[in-house]
């Protein structure tokens, strides 16, 4: 029934405000935990847990820096979102027209 | 500290694997909940649950006919996740190659 599912789910990975906190501050660079926890209402503890889930769903990946460990966003998962909602949807949707902003006018059909 | 979110959030509708089961099947044609609930593991008004989700999040539509109510996939949630992604992860990720299919051969940045 399900089709082309990455090791964890990115959807799911993605449901959920802290998880999307985070990836939201690692799109402008990367961070270790105890920055994304400085960053955040939560506990250490939690950002590496929910940090776990979006690296089992190839949306962000682990790199040593030294002494430290620093998380930066990965392609991957994204990947697979696009692939899934491609044959779910139908491609011309996935297309993410950057230039054509139509904003919804009508609800005909 | 999210951005661009639709009335529900498509994520999260889409991090159920009953409700991508209902998308899957409405991926052909569209379909009454009493024909998902047939086609599907569970009940008629667990059906009717997921389908409120997946219509507050954008994905699905709902359109009389007859007598009967039909679900149709909707593009407008799948807009908002992309224009989520490309917000988060860049543009170029998010512009879907579906020519390109390179498989990960290598972890290398």
């Amino acid at each position: 029934m399900a089709a082309n599912e990455p090791v964890g789910d990115p959807f799911g990975a993605l449901g959920d405000p802290n998880r999307r906190a985070i990836v939201e501050l690692l799109s402008t660079e990367g961070r270790s935990v105890q920055e994304l926890a400085d960053a955040l209402p939560i506990s250490r503890p939690a950002v590496s847990r929910h940090l776990r889930l979006l690296k089992d769903a190839g949306l962000v990946i682990e790199e040593p820096q030294g002494t430290r460990r620093i998380y930066r966003l990965q392609d991957q998962g994204i990947e697979a979102v696009q692939a899934y909602l491609a044959q779910v949807w139908g491609e011309a949707v996935v297309r993410f027209r950057l230039t054509a902003e139509n904003t919804k006018g009508s609800d005909g059909e």
